[in-house]
Protein backbone atom coordinates (compact mmCIF):
# COMPACT_ATOMS: atom_id res chain seq x y z
CA UNK A 1 0.00 0.00 0.00
CA UNK A 2 1.31 3.45 -0.91
CA UNK A 3 2.02 5.89 2.03
CA UNK A 4 -0.95 7.97 2.79
CA UNK A 5 -0.45 11.65 3.39
CA UNK A 6 -0.35 12.41 7.23
CA UNK A 7 -3.25 14.73 7.22
CA UNK A 8 -5.57 11.93 5.97
CA UNK A 9 -3.98 9.55 8.18
CA UNK A 10 -5.35 12.00 10.92
CA UNK A 11 -9.03 12.55 9.42
CA UNK A 12 -9.34 8.53 9.01
CA UNK A 13 -8.59 8.60 12.47
CA UNK A 14 -11.58 11.08 13.42
CA UNK A 15 -13.83 9.39 10.68
CA UNK A 16 -13.63 5.74 12.33
CA UNK A 17 -14.44 7.34 15.78
CA UNK A 18 -17.34 9.67 14.70
CA UNK A 19 -18.89 6.77 12.66
CA UNK A 20 -17.89 3.83 15.62
CA UNK A 21 -19.84 6.45 18.10
CA UNK A 22 -23.55 6.44 15.94
CA UNK A 23 -26.16 5.31 17.77
CA UNK A 24 -27.03 2.87 14.11
CA UNK A 25 -23.30 1.20 14.58
CA UNK A 26 -22.09 -0.60 12.01
CA UNK A 27 -25.09 -1.02 10.17
CA UNK A 28 -26.44 0.98 7.10
CA UNK A 29 -25.02 4.18 5.24
CA UNK A 30 -23.52 7.35 5.64
CA UNK A 31 -23.49 9.78 2.89
CA UNK A 32 -20.28 11.89 2.95
CA UNK A 33 -22.43 14.99 3.43
CA UNK A 34 -23.54 13.62 6.88
CA UNK A 35 -19.85 11.98 7.85
CA UNK A 36 -18.68 15.57 6.91
CA UNK A 37 -20.57 17.06 9.87
CA UNK A 38 -19.88 14.57 12.03
CA UNK A 39 -16.06 14.97 11.62
CA UNK A 40 -16.40 18.89 10.51
CA UNK A 41 -14.67 19.17 7.86
CA UNK A 42 -16.31 19.41 4.28
CA UNK A 43 -17.57 17.10 1.60
CA UNK A 44 -15.26 17.19 -0.81
CA UNK A 45 -12.49 16.28 2.00
CA UNK A 46 -14.18 13.23 3.14
CA UNK A 47 -14.66 12.05 -0.74
CA UNK A 48 -10.95 13.21 -1.43
CA UNK A 49 -9.83 11.26 2.05
CA UNK A 50 -12.11 8.03 1.39
CA UNK A 51 -10.44 7.90 -2.32
CA UNK A 52 -7.32 8.29 -1.25
CA UNK A 53 -7.71 5.62 1.42
CA UNK A 54 -8.90 3.39 -1.69
CA UNK A 55 -12.50 3.03 -0.60
CA UNK A 56 -14.84 2.64 -3.65
CA UNK A 57 -17.81 3.23 -2.07
CA UNK A 58 -20.82 5.03 -4.47
CA UNK A 59 -21.27 8.73 -3.25
CA UNK A 60 -24.89 9.08 -4.76
CA UNK A 61 -26.10 5.65 -2.76
CA UNK A 62 -23.64 6.77 0.16
CA UNK A 63 -20.89 4.74 1.65
CA UNK A 64 -21.52 1.17 3.41
CA UNK A 65 -20.65 1.91 6.93
CA UNK A 66 -19.75 -2.00 7.59
CA UNK A 67 -17.48 -2.07 4.84
CA UNK A 68 -15.84 1.30 5.60
CA UNK A 69 -15.02 0.68 9.13
CA UNK A 70 -13.24 -2.27 7.80
CA UNK A 71 -11.48 -0.79 5.03
CA UNK A 72 -10.30 2.38 7.69
CA UNK A 73 -9.06 -0.64 10.43
CA UNK A 74 -7.16 -2.41 7.69
CA UNK A 75 -5.10 0.64 6.63
CA UNK A 76 -4.68 2.46 10.95
CA UNK A 77 -4.62 -1.13 12.49
CA UNK A 78 -1.80 -3.61 12.43
CA UNK A 79 -3.66 -6.88 12.58
CA UNK A 80 -2.34 -8.30 15.87
CA UNK A 81 -2.05 -5.28 17.43
CA UNK A 82 0.56 -3.23 18.44
CA UNK A 83 2.68 -3.04 21.67
CA UNK A 84 4.20 0.27 22.91
CA UNK A 85 5.93 0.74 26.12
CA UNK A 86 5.79 4.67 28.38
CA UNK A 87 9.02 6.36 29.03
CA UNK A 88 8.92 8.32 32.34
CA UNK A 89 5.62 7.49 34.74
CA UNK A 90 5.42 10.80 36.19
CA UNK A 91 1.60 12.88 36.13
CA UNK A 92 1.14 13.10 32.13
CA UNK A 93 2.73 9.13 32.22
CA UNK A 94 0.14 7.73 34.93
CA UNK A 95 -2.89 9.48 33.36
CA UNK A 96 -1.73 8.05 30.05
CA UNK A 97 -1.27 4.59 32.02
CA UNK A 98 -4.96 4.99 33.36
CA UNK A 99 -6.37 6.53 30.31
CA UNK A 100 -5.46 3.39 27.46
CA UNK A 101 -5.45 0.73 30.28
CA UNK A 102 -8.45 -1.73 29.78
CA UNK A 103 -9.77 0.08 26.72
CA UNK A 104 -8.94 -3.28 24.55
CA UNK A 105 -7.04 -0.69 21.78
CA UNK A 106 -4.95 -2.56 19.01
CA UNK A 107 -2.60 -0.70 20.79
CA UNK A 108 -1.19 -2.17 24.19
CA UNK A 109 0.95 -0.45 26.68
CA UNK A 110 3.60 -3.84 27.58
CA UNK A 111 5.75 -1.95 30.04
CA UNK A 112 7.02 1.32 31.42
CA UNK A 113 10.41 2.54 32.63
CA UNK A 114 11.52 5.12 34.82
CA UNK A 115 14.87 5.87 36.65
CA UNK A 116 13.41 6.42 40.09
CA UNK A 117 14.25 4.20 42.09
CA UNK A 118 10.73 4.30 43.99
CA UNK A 119 8.66 3.77 41.29
CA UNK A 120 10.63 0.52 39.53
CA UNK A 121 8.04 -2.92 40.37
CA UNK A 122 5.24 -1.05 40.80
CA UNK A 123 2.33 -1.57 39.02
CA UNK A 124 0.31 1.36 37.42
CA UNK A 125 -2.93 0.44 36.03
CA UNK A 126 -2.03 -2.83 35.36
CA UNK A 127 1.65 -2.04 33.60
CA UNK A 128 4.86 -2.73 35.64
CA UNK A 129 7.50 -0.14 36.34
CA UNK A 130 10.44 -1.31 34.99
CA UNK A 131 14.15 0.08 35.13
CA UNK A 132 15.31 2.68 32.58
CA UNK A 133 18.71 0.77 31.98
CA UNK A 134 16.57 -1.95 30.89
CA UNK A 135 14.66 -0.62 28.05
CA UNK A 136 16.33 -1.58 25.10
CA UNK A 137 16.62 -5.30 25.65
CA UNK A 138 13.49 -5.28 27.32
CA UNK A 139 11.82 -3.77 24.52
CA UNK A 140 13.40 -5.58 22.04
CA UNK A 141 12.45 -8.46 23.54
CA UNK A 142 8.82 -7.83 23.87
CA UNK A 143 8.79 -6.91 20.46
CA UNK A 144 7.66 -3.18 20.83
CA UNK A 145 7.00 -0.92 17.93
CA UNK A 146 5.95 2.51 19.52
CA UNK A 147 7.14 4.42 22.73
CA UNK A 148 5.48 7.15 24.49
CA UNK A 149 7.86 9.59 26.28
CA UNK A 150 6.81 11.32 29.41
CA UNK A 151 9.58 12.26 30.77
CA UNK A 152 11.24 16.02 31.42
CA UNK A 153 13.19 17.57 27.61
CA UNK A 154 16.58 17.45 28.72
CA UNK A 155 16.04 13.18 29.01
CA UNK A 156 13.78 13.21 25.98
CA UNK A 157 16.65 12.57 23.68
CA UNK A 158 18.49 10.02 25.31
CA UNK A 159 15.13 8.24 25.95
CA UNK A 160 14.05 8.63 22.29
CA UNK A 161 18.02 6.96 21.02
CA UNK A 162 17.14 4.03 23.53
CA UNK A 163 13.59 3.35 22.08
CA UNK A 164 15.34 3.60 18.24
CA UNK A 165 18.05 1.31 19.37
CA UNK A 166 15.54 -1.28 20.34
CA UNK A 167 13.49 -1.10 17.56
CA UNK A 168 10.81 0.97 17.94
CA UNK A 169 10.06 3.17 15.03
CA UNK A 170 6.99 5.00 16.37
CA UNK A 171 7.16 7.68 19.04
CA UNK A 172 4.76 9.42 20.93
CA UNK A 173 6.52 12.74 22.50
CA UNK A 174 4.84 14.59 25.26
CA UNK A 175 8.69 16.17 26.18
CA UNK A 176 8.36 20.24 25.23
CA UNK A 177 11.72 19.49 22.95
CA UNK A 178 12.03 18.45 19.24
CA UNK A 179 13.70 15.11 18.86
CA UNK A 180 16.12 13.57 16.37
CA UNK A 181 15.56 10.39 15.10
CA UNK A 182 16.88 8.19 11.87
CA UNK A 183 14.63 8.45 8.64
CA UNK A 184 11.16 5.91 9.09
CA UNK A 185 10.83 6.90 12.63
CA UNK A 186 7.80 8.43 13.06
CA UNK A 187 7.73 10.83 15.53
CA UNK A 188 4.61 12.93 16.61
CA UNK A 189 4.68 15.45 19.30
CA UNK A 190 2.01 16.64 21.79
CA UNK A 191 3.16 19.63 23.28
CA UNK A 192 0.33 20.80 25.87
CA UNK A 193 2.42 23.93 26.71
CA UNK A 194 2.65 25.32 23.23
CA UNK A 195 -1.29 24.42 23.11
CA UNK A 196 -1.97 26.49 25.69
CA UNK A 197 0.50 29.61 25.37
CA UNK A 198 -1.14 29.84 21.99
CA UNK A 199 -4.84 30.02 23.50
CA UNK A 200 -3.23 32.39 25.96
CA UNK A 201 -2.26 34.75 22.86
CA UNK A 202 -5.22 34.10 21.27
CA UNK A 203 -7.61 34.73 24.11
CA UNK A 204 -5.58 37.93 24.63
CA UNK A 205 -5.92 39.13 21.04
CA UNK A 206 -9.83 38.92 21.29
CA UNK A 207 -10.03 40.90 24.77
CA UNK A 208 -7.93 43.60 23.48
CA UNK A 209 -10.81 43.67 20.55
CA UNK A 210 -13.61 44.03 23.09
CA UNK A 211 -12.35 46.32 24.73
CA UNK B 1 -1.43 44.77 16.74
CA UNK B 2 -2.10 43.03 13.42
CA UNK B 3 -3.25 38.83 13.99
CA UNK B 4 0.41 37.01 13.49
CA UNK B 5 -0.88 33.25 11.66
CA UNK B 6 -1.52 30.46 14.37
CA UNK B 7 1.70 28.95 13.00
CA UNK B 8 3.65 31.67 13.58
CA UNK B 9 2.58 31.82 17.00
CA UNK B 10 3.07 28.16 17.59
CA UNK B 11 6.82 28.81 16.14
CA UNK B 12 7.86 32.05 18.63
CA UNK B 13 6.42 29.94 21.91
CA UNK B 14 9.01 27.23 20.71
CA UNK B 15 12.28 30.27 19.90
CA UNK B 16 11.25 31.63 23.16
CA UNK B 17 11.50 28.34 25.22
CA UNK B 18 14.18 27.29 23.50
CA UNK B 19 16.15 30.59 24.15
CA UNK B 20 15.15 30.58 27.79
CA UNK B 21 16.70 27.46 28.51
CA UNK B 22 20.44 28.48 26.95
CA UNK B 23 23.13 28.30 29.43
CA UNK B 24 23.75 31.47 28.60
CA UNK B 25 20.56 32.98 29.67
CA UNK B 26 19.29 36.04 28.18
CA UNK B 27 22.38 37.81 27.63
CA UNK B 28 23.97 38.36 24.45
CA UNK B 29 23.44 37.32 20.67
CA UNK B 30 21.67 34.92 18.70
CA UNK B 31 22.02 34.10 15.03
CA UNK B 32 18.72 32.81 13.16
CA UNK B 33 20.93 30.20 12.17
CA UNK B 34 21.89 29.30 15.93
CA UNK B 35 18.39 29.77 16.88
CA UNK B 36 17.35 27.37 13.85
CA UNK B 37 19.08 24.46 14.99
CA UNK B 38 17.89 24.58 18.63
CA UNK B 39 13.73 24.84 17.06
CA UNK B 40 14.62 22.41 14.30
CA UNK B 41 13.61 24.62 11.19
CA UNK B 42 15.18 26.56 8.64
CA UNK B 43 17.07 29.75 9.56
CA UNK B 44 14.50 31.43 6.52
CA UNK B 45 11.51 30.45 8.50
CA UNK B 46 13.44 31.98 11.60
CA UNK B 47 14.08 35.13 10.09
CA UNK B 48 10.28 35.44 8.14
CA UNK B 49 8.94 34.99 11.75
CA UNK B 50 10.79 37.53 13.67
CA UNK B 51 9.87 40.04 11.41
CA UNK B 52 5.85 38.90 11.04
CA UNK B 53 6.51 39.72 14.73
CA UNK B 54 7.93 43.02 13.57
CA UNK B 55 11.52 42.49 15.16
CA UNK B 56 13.95 44.20 13.71
CA UNK B 57 17.07 42.95 14.67
CA UNK B 58 20.41 42.54 12.68
CA UNK B 59 20.49 39.43 11.09
CA UNK B 60 24.45 39.80 10.37
CA UNK B 61 25.09 41.01 13.87
CA UNK B 62 22.84 38.45 15.12
CA UNK B 63 19.55 38.96 17.27
CA UNK B 64 19.90 40.52 20.89
CA UNK B 65 18.51 37.60 22.73
CA UNK B 66 17.11 40.08 25.73
CA UNK B 67 15.49 42.23 23.37
CA UNK B 68 13.91 39.11 21.67
CA UNK B 69 12.81 37.79 24.26
CA UNK B 70 11.07 40.69 25.02
CA UNK B 71 9.79 41.21 22.32
CA UNK B 72 7.79 37.70 21.80
CA UNK B 73 6.75 37.83 25.80
CA UNK B 74 4.90 41.07 24.62
CA UNK B 75 3.77 38.98 21.96
CA UNK B 76 2.57 36.62 23.65
CA UNK B 77 1.90 37.15 27.15
CA UNK B 78 -0.93 39.59 28.61
CA UNK B 79 0.95 41.82 31.01
CA UNK B 80 -1.16 40.76 33.85
CA UNK B 81 -1.43 37.21 33.67
CA UNK B 82 -4.47 35.29 32.01
CA UNK B 83 -6.61 32.96 34.53
CA UNK B 84 -7.64 29.88 33.33
CA UNK B 85 -10.26 27.68 34.79
CA UNK B 86 -10.12 23.71 34.37
CA UNK B 87 -13.28 21.45 33.43
CA UNK B 88 -12.83 17.27 34.21
CA UNK B 89 -11.07 17.04 36.99
CA UNK B 90 -10.32 12.86 36.09
CA UNK B 91 -6.81 11.24 35.07
CA UNK B 92 -5.35 13.62 32.28
CA UNK B 93 -6.70 16.99 34.67
CA UNK B 94 -5.23 16.43 37.87
CA UNK B 95 -2.20 15.66 35.50
CA UNK B 96 -2.56 18.90 34.22
CA UNK B 97 -3.18 20.41 37.52
CA UNK B 98 0.00 18.92 38.98
CA UNK B 99 1.77 19.82 36.14
CA UNK B 100 0.81 23.73 35.97
CA UNK B 101 1.28 24.37 39.64
CA UNK B 102 4.13 26.28 40.97
CA UNK B 103 5.49 26.76 37.49
CA UNK B 104 4.74 30.56 37.45
CA UNK B 105 3.52 30.72 34.55
CA UNK B 106 1.58 34.03 32.93
CA UNK B 107 -1.51 31.42 32.97
CA UNK B 108 -3.16 30.50 36.67
CA UNK B 109 -5.60 27.58 36.77
CA UNK B 110 -7.83 29.22 39.08
CA UNK B 111 -10.72 26.72 39.61
CA UNK B 112 -11.51 23.07 38.20
CA UNK B 113 -15.44 22.19 38.32
CA UNK B 114 -16.38 18.83 37.58
CA UNK B 115 -20.10 17.05 38.77
CA UNK B 116 -18.78 14.17 40.51
CA UNK B 117 -19.59 15.17 44.65
CA UNK B 118 -16.79 13.06 45.81
CA UNK B 119 -14.29 15.69 44.11
CA UNK B 120 -16.64 19.02 45.12
CA UNK B 121 -14.13 20.72 47.46
CA UNK B 122 -11.02 18.59 47.14
CA UNK B 123 -7.69 20.61 46.58
CA UNK B 124 -5.58 19.60 44.11
CA UNK B 125 -2.72 20.58 43.22
CA UNK B 126 -3.35 24.01 44.65
CA UNK B 127 -6.42 24.70 42.90
CA UNK B 128 -10.00 23.95 43.86
CA UNK B 129 -12.55 21.91 42.41
CA UNK B 130 -16.07 23.02 42.40
CA UNK B 131 -19.05 22.19 41.21
CA UNK B 132 -20.03 22.38 37.63
CA UNK B 133 -22.92 23.77 37.98
CA UNK B 134 -21.34 26.75 39.00
CA UNK B 135 -18.56 27.65 36.13
CA UNK B 136 -20.82 30.24 34.55
CA UNK B 137 -21.43 32.56 37.67
CA UNK B 138 -17.80 31.99 39.08
CA UNK B 139 -15.60 31.89 36.15
CA UNK B 140 -17.32 35.24 35.17
CA UNK B 141 -16.53 36.75 38.58
CA UNK B 142 -13.20 35.46 38.97
CA UNK B 143 -12.63 36.84 34.93
CA UNK B 144 -11.83 33.84 33.90
CA UNK B 145 -10.31 33.85 29.89
CA UNK B 146 -9.04 30.23 29.27
CA UNK B 147 -11.02 26.81 29.79
CA UNK B 148 -9.16 23.82 29.63
CA UNK B 149 -11.58 20.58 28.77
CA UNK B 150 -10.60 17.30 30.19
CA UNK B 151 -14.64 15.73 30.68
CA UNK B 152 -15.73 12.83 28.47
CA UNK B 153 -16.35 13.37 24.78
CA UNK B 154 -20.12 13.59 25.24
CA UNK B 155 -19.73 16.01 27.87
CA UNK B 156 -17.31 18.41 26.09
CA UNK B 157 -19.68 20.81 24.08
CA UNK B 158 -21.95 21.68 27.00
CA UNK B 159 -18.58 22.86 28.90
CA UNK B 160 -17.70 24.78 26.11
CA UNK B 161 -20.87 25.97 25.79
CA UNK B 162 -20.97 27.12 29.60
CA UNK B 163 -17.01 28.40 28.95
CA UNK B 164 -18.11 30.81 26.23
CA UNK B 165 -21.16 31.88 28.45
CA UNK B 166 -18.56 32.59 31.14
CA UNK B 167 -16.92 35.05 28.66
CA UNK B 168 -13.83 32.56 27.96
CA UNK B 169 -12.50 33.56 24.59
CA UNK B 170 -9.78 30.61 24.55
CA UNK B 171 -10.44 26.41 24.65
CA UNK B 172 -7.50 23.75 24.94
CA UNK B 173 -9.68 20.80 24.34
CA UNK B 174 -8.58 17.81 25.58
CA UNK B 175 -11.67 15.89 24.98
CA UNK B 176 -12.09 13.62 21.28
CA UNK B 177 -14.65 15.18 19.75
CA UNK B 178 -14.73 18.95 17.28
CA UNK B 179 -16.49 21.58 19.42
CA UNK B 180 -18.56 24.43 17.86
CA UNK B 181 -18.28 27.65 19.31
CA UNK B 182 -18.72 31.79 18.34
CA UNK B 183 -16.64 33.70 16.08
CA UNK B 184 -13.66 34.85 18.59
CA UNK B 185 -13.10 32.10 20.04
CA UNK B 186 -10.05 30.01 19.70
CA UNK B 187 -10.16 26.68 20.40
CA UNK B 188 -6.86 24.24 20.25
CA UNK B 189 -7.67 21.01 20.60
CA UNK B 190 -4.94 17.88 22.14
CA UNK B 191 -6.22 14.84 20.76
CA UNK B 192 -4.19 12.34 22.48
CA UNK B 193 -5.47 9.33 20.93
CA UNK B 194 -5.48 10.15 17.40
CA UNK B 195 -1.76 11.28 18.08
CA UNK B 196 -0.83 7.46 19.27
CA UNK B 197 -3.03 5.80 16.90
CA UNK B 198 -1.34 8.46 13.83
CA UNK B 199 1.83 7.12 15.53
CA UNK B 200 0.98 3.52 15.36
CA UNK B 201 -0.32 3.43 11.50
CA UNK B 202 2.84 4.66 10.32
CA UNK B 203 4.79 2.42 12.64
CA UNK B 204 2.82 -0.60 10.87
CA UNK B 205 3.70 0.81 7.26
CA UNK B 206 7.53 1.17 8.41
CA UNK B 207 7.13 -2.38 9.93
CA UNK B 208 5.86 -3.68 6.50
CA UNK B 209 8.59 -1.76 4.43
CA UNK B 210 11.35 -4.17 6.71
CA UNK B 211 9.69 -7.41 5.77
Amino acid sequence: MQRIPSKTVERLIVYRRVLASRVEGRSGHVYSHELAGMARVSAVQVRRDLMEAGFSGSPSRGYEVDELLGRIDRILDAPDGMKAVLVGVGNIGRALLSFLAGRGLKIEVVAAFDNDAAKIDRVISGCRVYDMQTLPERSRALGVRIGVIAVPGPQAQAAADALVEAGVTGILNFAPVPLLVRAGVQVEQVDIMRALEKVAHFAKQEKAREV
